[in-house]
Parts: C-alpha cells; structure tokens; sequence
C-alpha cells in the first residue's frame, strides 16, 4: 500500500482506487488551486492547496468508514469521494463561485459533468465505482452522503485543522480525533454518541473564530471581490469559455487576467497586492435591511451609482453586501440523555454563534486609494449609512 | 541572564530577581504540586506542575511588561508577583482549598504569610521591591494588579495552553501572543486594544469547553471530593497543624492519609484510582433550587441524612454541589469603536457561554461501588430527584 | 473498547487486558515515578511519568501488530509486555537502579518475581496470557521480544518523542510513524524494510543529541548520584527492606530520605535543588584509563581517599565515573539492496555517534559548594588529572 | 508597528523599512515561487514559498542583532538583506539555478542588478541604507554578512524549521532558538558560545537527514532536471529573453513551457506528475569516477550517446550526476574549553555525516516509461555500470 506523508495527519494509506484517482489531471490540478485562495494576503503562510486537503479529507473519511458498521461497497464509494469531493472547484476556489455560478449554472459540488468529461469516471468504474453514485455522495445526498457533505462531514473536520497549522491562527485546532471516535449511525444516519455536546459545538465554535479571523479578513474579501469583478468582465467579453474558466488554476487565471487589456490593472493589483481599501465597513445594524444580503445585478446597479455620484469610473467601486452566515453544523445530531437531538435543540452556545457571525458581518465598499474619499462619500448616500 | 527551557514558550529568560526566588524552597515545593491535581486521573498526561506553570506566568508578564508603558519599579512588581502568585496553593492545587479556607481563613492568593516566615520576604527586599506591594499584585490589588490576577490576567493565559499541551485536549490553544500584543492601558487599567472582541471572546470559550472536558470531568470532582473528605477529617482530628498542611506537597498529603488509620482506605483509593462511582449524576433544572450551591455544613449534614437512610456508613457519602461557575473573562475592557466596553457588555457569546457553563453543571453523589445502589435510592429521596 | 488522550500519540484504544492490568496496583503505582526522575532540575517541564509512558510504548506496540503478520496470542502477549514493561523499575527510575541490584541483584527488567507476588500475574492469566512468557518479552527474550526491548523497541519509539515533548528539546522528534510503518520480520526477527537506513540513522542520531542534552545533563547526574548515596546508606543501615524499597514512590522515597538521620540533609538537598557543584568534570582523553568505568567498591574506596586528602566528612565527596555508552540502535537490521545488515555494517554514521558519545562523556566529582575548592585539589591529585 | 501571523514563527513585528521593501514588486513575487519548487510531488504539503520564508528569515535576524552588541546601521542592514535574500532567485528556485548560470552567468546571490533595475533599491535609499551594502551582505560579504549567508545564518535556521513544519518530515526540527541564544561575536566573527557543539552538530544533522528524505528524494530530482531541459530549450531557442526568464514565477515559467512546441510535453508531464522513471539509480562506489559530478556539457553529449544507442529520441534521457554535497556548517565557529574552533576540527560527527552524505549520493539516469528497458541497457555501458 502507498503511503504518503501530510503536515497535518501524518502518513496516509492510499488504496489503490486512490492511488489511481490521483493519477487523473483533474485531481492533480488540485495542486494550483490553493485552499484558502486569497488569504495568503493576510496570512502569509497559507499556500496549502486543495491537493493535501483531498488527502486530508480522503484520510479521515476512511477513519471513519473503518469504526462504522457499513459494508465494502459503501466504504469505498465514500472514500472516493472524499478524495475527489473538491475536484469541481474553480480557480481561486470560492472566490470564483459566484462567477461560475452565473455563467454555468453550476455549484462546485456538482461534478457529474466532471466524470464524464475526463477520465475521473472512467477510473471510478474501472475500480468498480458508480460514477453516479459517487458524484451524489459529493452533493451530501445517498446513504452517509453527509459524511462528505454535511453537518458532521469530514471536509469541514479536516479544513479547520489544516487552516490552523498553515496560517498559524490556533482557532481550528478542534478535537477531530475525538469527532470521528464518536460517530455512529442511528435510523440511517450519522449522529455523535453521547457526552459529546462540546465536541460538536467546540467544531461550531472553531468555524466562527476562524471566520472572525480568517475567512471573513476583509483583506482577502477586498481581493475576493476584486478577482470577482475581473473574471465577470473576463466572461462577459467572451474572452474564455465559461468551461475552460471552470478548469483553470490559479494562475492561469491570473495570467489570463493579465493578458487580457480591461482586466490587466485588476490582476496587477490583485498579483502585487495593491488592493482596494475600504470606502465603508459597516456594521449588520447600520446597514438599512434592503441593503443587505444584495443579488449580483442589484449590487452592479448600485456601483454603477456610487460611481456616478462619485464621479469615478464605475471599474474603481466595489460593494460587498453578503448573505447571512449559515451554520450547517448546528444542525449535527448528538444523543443526549439516550435520544437523538439536533445540536441547535441541545446546545445554549449556538443562539450565541449565530448572534456573534452577525455581529461579524460587515457590508464593504472598496476601491483604490487615491478616490476613497469621494466613493465614501458617495456610498454612504446612495447606501444610507454613516461614512 | 539565565534561561530556562519550557515545553510550551521554548526558552525563558530569567533575571536575578527570579533566578533567587526560584531558589526559596517555597517556589521549589511547587515541582511537587501538580497543576492538575486529580485531572491526572483521567488524563494520564497532565503531571505538569505548579513550578513550570509558575515560570510560564513569569515569562508572559515579562512580554507583557516589555510592551506596556510602566516604569521599571513597577514592571519589575508585576514579573516578581507573577512568578510568586502560586506560592500559597496548597497541597492538590484548588482540591484542598476549601479545606484550608475553613481551617485557617486563608484563600491561596492571599500570601501575606508566606513572605513573612519563610525567606521569600527578604529576597523581594534585597531585590528592591516591597513584598507588601507583591503580595496585593499577587491578590489583584494595586497598579495592574489585574495582570496578575483579574479578567486579563497572565495566569489564564499560561494555563490554558500549558494544560492543552500536557493533557492533549486542543481547546486551551488560545492565541496568548495576540492577547499580550493587544494589552493596552486605558485611563489606568489593562485593556484590548481595538479589533479583538473575538480575541477575547476566545480566551472564554477556550476556558469554558476545558472546563466541559478538563478540569469539571466526573472523575476528577470524585477524587477531589474523596481528598476534601479526608482532609477534613485529618484537620478535624488534629492529626496535622493546618498551617503545616498548608505547606504539604501532593505526595506527603496523600502519604499523611495513608498513614492516619481513619483516612488511609480513602487515600488507598484514591492512589490506585479505585474511587467512588456516581450515584447520581443530575443535571442543574432537574435540582431543586435549594440543593444547588450548598455549603459545607448542609452538605455533611445531607450526607449523614442520605446515609442513614441508605443505612450505610456517613464516610461513604459524598455529596457535591457546586456554586455557579464565574467567568471573570466576561468583564475584560475591549476597545470597540473607539469606546472602552466590558466584554459582557459587547460579546453576543458571552450569554451563550454563561448557558453553556450553566449546561454542563452536575450535582453529584458519590459512593463505593458496593452500595451504590442503596446510596442512589436514599439521595433520590432526601435531594428530591429522579434516582 | 476504552480509550484514554495521550499527549503524544492523542487518542490510545485499550483492549480489555490492557484495562484491566491498569488497575492493578503496581500499575497505578508508575503514576508517581517520573519517567525522568532528576531531569525536572534542569528541564522544569520534565514530570511525564512513567504511567503515561507504559500506555505510549502499548499504543506503538499495537500499531506494530497490527501490521506483521503473527497471530492474535503472540500479538495479545507483545501488547501486554508493552504495557507492563516498567513495572520493575525502582523510585527515580535508573537513579536507584544500581542500588536496588547491589541488595537485590535484579535489574528493572526482571519482573518475574512481580507477577508472582503482586495481582499482575493472576490478570495475565484471567485473561488467556502466560506470566513466564510476557516476563520473558519484558526481558527482551522470545519470539519478537526485541519490540519491547531490543535495537528496534518500542519502547525508545515512545520516550525519545515523549521526552521531546516533555521538556521542550526538540531532538527527540522521531518518525516513529515511519520506523512502525517500515518494520517487517526476517527469519523470525524484526528488521527494517529497504529504504530506511536514514530512518534507523535518525534513531540513533536522536538518542545520541538527547543524551548529550538531556539524559546526561551534569545537573541530573549529580541528583542522580546523590539519591544512590542516600539510597545506599538507607539500604545499608537497613532503615528499609531493599524489597520495599524497590516498591517506593519517588516521593515516598525522598520522605523516607528526609525522615532518616543520615540521608536527612541530602534529601533536603535534593529537594530544594541546592545541589552539590562539580568539584572536577573531566573529558574521557584527559582521565587516565584506569579511573574510567569504575565499579562501585572502587568508586566509594577513591571518595574516602580524596575525603580524607581534603580533610572532608566522607559524605561529601561524590565520583561519578560512568562506564561507555552502549547504543543497541546500531545493531537494528535493515534491508539494503535486498540483504539484511546490521545498521553499524551499513551506515556511515555509527562510528561517528558513537565517537561523539565518547566526546561527551565526563567524570564527574562532586561536592557542596562550601568544600568545592580543597575536594577539587584532593580528587585531582588521586585521579591523577589536572584540576 | 505592523504584525504579521507566520504558521512557524506566530507574530513577526515589522520594521516600517521592512513594509516598505514587502511592498515591492519583487518582494511580491516571491509569493508564487514555491520554497521547494518539486519537492512537493513527493510532499504534498510543501506548498509554502520564498515569501514567508523571507519573513522567517528577517525575524530570525532581527532576533539575532537584538542580542549582538552592533550598532544601528549594521543591525538594519542586517534585517534589510535578510528579507531580501531571496529576491534573486528564478522559478522553482534551485531548479532553475544551474540554466540561469549559464544564460547569465549569474548566482541568485547576486542580486545588485535587481536592485538597479526595480524599486528595491530605491527602497532601501529611502530608508537610509546602501544598496550596495545590502547586496554585499545579501552575497554573504561585509560586516557579519554570514548572518544572512554562511556556516551559521539564519536562512537554514528557518527554512529547516519550515520545511519540517510543511512536509511533515520531522528531522529539522532543530533547536533554532537556542542556536540563535548562542551567537556570540570573536574577533569579528560569529561563533557559538561555549557548551554548543552539539547545538551546532543537531544543525549539521538536521540537513543531511532532510537531504536524504526530502532535498534529494528522487522524484523531486527527476522533476527538478526535466524543468532543467525544459527551460534550457526555452532559452537556447529564444523564446523567453534570459533576464525575463529568470524573473518569472513557477506558473508563468509552467505556462511557457506549455505553450512553446518544443518543451509542451515536458511541462504536460511535469504539472500533471507523469514523470520520467529512473532507468538507472546507481551509488557511488559503483559509478567510474570520471562519471561523478559531470558538467553540463559532458552530460548532454553522454545524453546523446545513450539516446543514440538505445535509438530513442535525445530528449527522453536525461542524465543527472551531481557534484558532491558541501556542508558549510560545518565550518560553523564553536567555543570549546575557551578557544575559538571549527566545527569540523571539534566534532567527531562531521566525518561521519560526510560519508553519509556521500552514502546517499546517487547517479541517475531518467526516461518515460515505455522507453526505460532501451535506455537502462544503452546507459549502463555508456556509464560503464551494471544496470
């Protein structure tokens, strides 16, 4: 058996599914597409990719599969795909998503397409996998389909983990040792055995910490934004295949970025990090309700606004209005006092770290430095909030 | 300068203030007192002690003092008080604290007495510093006494880390350099500077699920409660001067029990870990209010009631009901918008934390596993319980 | 099954045996015997005991295991030596080891008589396992008993990264993962696969690093050898039975130090760290042959003699003359281009380690620091080396 | 004072020159250059980069002229080459050393010429420091220039340290703090205090067993000469002007690979890790000497031989025999018994670790797979071995 050595786990014993699976160039583009995308702007250590993630991820997934009471089949097809639960991502991972999104219609999680078009599928079936069995498993759906995608899944378990070795923030540090001992499946699915309220919540909590300081940094939602603006002009000016887009890493966005006249400037700040700063950050309760949360063509509209007022080019202003934070986790079945509860029923701290993400929340207004003052100015009008 | 090796901050430099206390036989007693106590009995790591503890509190407040504009007097006051604040523990750490507190009036963080008797007080004199003025540091009082020992204090942020590196449990792995990079002094007292709400948010969580899984686990509280027992008795009966068990290490307590014929089976158990089991285990909303928080006197008579009534002898009944938990992090002063906050007042967590600490609250009663069943049904019925 | 968090290895599973040969007493009793006895006065984090590392060495020896191919009675009889494998060892660990076989004539590896005499044996073979047999594997003796005590034990696996994590040096960081991994038997022995003569180098390498810094620190020696003067006297005015003594805590043996008249001073001396200094710590070239690996008789027969030179009380002159180094590492077998080699017929490294332990070997005597200056004058005109 | 968060070193505080020279292009660029270029198809995790080992290296410097009694100038000069030290080197660093050298007859130690051409210098004139001085220290020259560069610098404290942390490898976890505690000034020159031979021999050893395990691992070596004949290609057809080559990041030197005919399928292999295969891995006893560490020349002439007589194209050889391996450390200056020695001349390890070295010295001889039976049987008697 192959073994192979991570930062994070130690070795890890590859079966020969996986040993195969890796081989394919999907799974080894892997390798440029770093895990955290823009946050090594902040963090400068964070260069890990989403490669030694799919290993990660691969690992415990087979931790796990070993203490469940599963049989052969369904052990190898959640195996595989955790390892390649990630191949459907863009470039720059979730910086490109909503991009994606608008132009394909297509959620990373969705990699049916992917196992037709390359040889992913190919190899699945020569190892005696349905491609289409494993494709849903990816999506969270089928038999422990939540052991990859869900709210006890192994990808989140292996993520804060790795985040916190790679950026050296110690929040993600959760006991996921400890997780994987305590599942069990009870009337089909998965659920923590009990005395483990804490070991669910301390994942929950690990998540908003690392969003406070990680995830959520405004410097990687500057550059976020700003790599989403480019690669929306990138595709609306046809100038890449929205498919080929999907295929790219991360540097070859960048250099496409570069190459490309009208998003040049963009790429070169992004590359260089001379980013946008902030115009406005504003609090969730200083942020009328109709702002927040903003849809992509309204948020366009708005920029197109400021920058009018402003007297700038509509290219220099950013609005950044997110959605609500969802929490997934709260929703893990634990057994407490012999009867199985959704941790969000159970636990006083998750009304506490719902609180505490929207108390995180900030809508931001970005754009270069030498017009901040008149895009302030103009978006807290045309956003009705304090500058 | 002399420096030390310690597993968890690698080198610590010593100046020669430290370096003669470190070499008072009060300081050196505590390599014999371990930090955890009875937590060893479940976690077989955590033998980590009073004395490397000690160090490490030096050592923050070192890097503390270095960044923050005091004048040399008074930094050299803080380096000394912490490096001395564990002096007055006695034997087990906070197992035989209430012990004391009842024979000698004296809570562990009050060491007028100590510098007084033995040659710790003219060490601090020959060093330049009054040891009145360490002492109220040590308990608090004074200029940044809170460094010592207050919502921001040194202490916490040593242990907490040091007790996740000895034990293995991740959740102590607090960022401690932020916390000491953002100290700041605001109109006289010690607080956050700007952006780290969730910097102190976390140091409480971290705190909260250590006291879940760590230092409130069954196992621990049953031989901290049967080594309270014993104490009391060996105290009660004179067989050792309070004052001189104040002094006692772990090992010449538990040595001191064995050899008195009325605490020697408990000591025997509580060395071989052959310890009482739970005969009930109840959870806070199902106590009726006035068994919750009980004082000494109630819970011996209580005992004797629920022995009685279960016909057993009083010495194998032990009741445990604690006050509420404190969460003196919840008062840091964060700075957030340019105003000084208590982290209370600010944190969305800090309600949910206080849930969550009142969740995992338990009374007990513990009892022999040979009359176990006849302690349950007795206690049920005085404490008003489902058996 | 049961599973316990280690500090090192995290989460360790035990199998019915192992849990119940933990609640024997002189298991139980490893909880007070540090696994580095005087190391803790130079590394203050050094308290890990060996309790904690008795479960390392079992977890490593069941991953080992699992992996060779021998079935489950010789698998269930090399966990339970792991586990038991230092229940002979004296208080202080090797500190009083040649004590104990001076009186008793037994070395910490014979626990034949243990098992006889304690409820060791009788759990042996409540659960299927032959005493004599798991006696023997302690020793080293038997089919594979070179994992528990050999050039490849498990036993060095476990305290060379414990130790490491212990007191903060970091040359013990093994990769214990690799060399369990690389493990396979040839002709009925343990060897390592091809491709590891670095991985066993590393081995070696780490013990010697730790040995120069840690293991052979002067300041452990010189508590060490104090604790044999002291140990000896006790032994010899018959104030203990050597087999009691041999059963002692390290505590219970400082309190019975310190109880006695004429270890009185010592033990206090010890405890409070005001150690005797080196009078003369001499290289290996500059002693003349003859003064080096001297046997005890010898060894107290020069003290006397350099006493009565520099007009001392006897007691205060310690000489500590070690004999070489042994390093079993050198003879693990490896697989090199398809042949089976012993490590020092392979590696290009042995003879340069070994010279390097000669290099820091060093004669040590000893002395307070009151008669530091006349013992140094006396010792160097017996040992006929420059003072 | 700005902070940055480093997954090895937790806080760096940086000076404002430092910021400044970080928000340089060429500074910027060293975050897409991966610190070990191919060594992560072998290590999936060694995705950090020149940028945080950049910061790594300036911290460690910065800690070491806090403790050397030097003046101002000298110590900031020190701390601006020490964050630059890096900025010369091309893509995949090491890997494309040897073609830069011989197109530019340039060393990336060399950096004069960036400092001319982009705004590094103009950088470091702003802030009061010479250039020229820099570069010279940068090289290894000048007042304490072996800080930066020679037998004891801060470069290989931290990229050990790092390498270690991101491969998972533990071998070079080595003791840099103490290293750095130890510097001390003799007659202008660093030298390690007295009592750090081992200090510097853990140092020493640390290298050879990540040489062995990592630097040198086959597969790395294998993708590291096709990114040599790919980029020798790209430069003798002139497709990329030398001075723009060496300034290219990883992907852009990948994508013009891919680009260009000639060099297309190389990079295909190389970036979806479809590697040449060893056709010949021979030690170095059994390799004529003549045929030990051969120039650039000498191998592609002997690449033709082979190819020609296994009648396959030139291309699919590649021959690899590389000079022997140097040990600056082991010139590092130690304090023994009061006098200023080499290493070399001091410890008995360094021979030893030399043979080592020799020991995992191997010759290649590289080929796509369904070719490598022709080219093992043509190589082994053009190089005179056995195949």
């Amino acid at each position: 058996m192959t073994t192979i050595k991570d930062s994070v786990h130690d070795y890890i014993e590859l079966e020969p599914t996986a040993e195969a699976l890796l081989d394919t160039a999907p799974m080894q583009r892997l390798r440029y597409v770093r895990q955290l995308s823009t946050v090594q702007f902040v963090y400068p250590s964070a260069n890990h990719t989403r490669f030694e993630h799919s290993l990660g991820v691969y690992h415990l997934a087979d931790e796990a599969v070993e203490r469940l009471p599963i049989d052969d089949e369904l052990a190898r097809r959640l195996r595989a795909a955790a390892l390649v639960h990630d191949v459907g991502h863009g470039p720059f991972g979730h910086q490109t998503e909503a991009a994606i999104e608008r132009h394909l219609g297509r959620h990373h999680d969705e990699i049916g397409w992917l196992l037709e078009e390359t040889d992913l599928g190919a190899v699945l079936e020569d190892h005696g996998l349905d491609p289409e069995a494993v494709a849903a498993t990816v999506d969270g759906r089928g038999p422990l389909g939540e052991l990859v995608a869900g709210s006890l899944d192994v990808d989140r378990m292996d993520y804060l983990v790795r985040d916190a070795h790679h950026t050296g923030v110690p929040y993600g540090t959760i006991d996921h040792a400890r997780l994987l001992y305590s599942l069990e499946i009870v009337d089909g699915e998965l659920a923590l055995e009990a005395g483990n309220v804490a070991t669910a919540e301390s994942a929950l909590i690990a998540r908003t910490l690392m969003n406070a300081t990680v995830y959520r940094h405004h410097v990687s939602r500057i550059a976020g934004s700003m790599l989403d603006r480019a690669s929306e002009r990138l595709l609306a000016d046809g100038v890449v295949d929205p498919e080929r887009f999907a295929r790219l890493t991360d540097a070859e966005l960048l250099a496409t970025l570069t190459e490309y006249e009208r998003t040049a400037e963009l790429a070169t700040r992004i590359r260089e990090r001379t980013l946008y700063k902030r115009a406005l950050w504003v609090r969730r309760e200083d942020v009328p309700t109709r702002f927040r949360g903003l849809d992509y063509d309204r948020t366009r509209t708005l920029e197109r606004e400021i920058a009018e007022l402003a007297d700038v080019s509509p290219e220099t202003v950013i609005l950044d209005s997110p959605g609500d934070p969802s929490a997934p986790e709260s929703r893990a079945r634990v057994v407490v006092d012999g009867e199985l509860q959704r941790l969000e029923d159970r636990s006083s701290l998750v009304a506490g770290l719902d609180a505490c993400a929207r108390e995180i929340w900030r809508l931001g207004v970005y754009a270069p430095e030498d017009v901040l003052e008149p895009v302030r100015e103009a978006a807290a009008t045309v956003l009705e909030v304090d500058g």
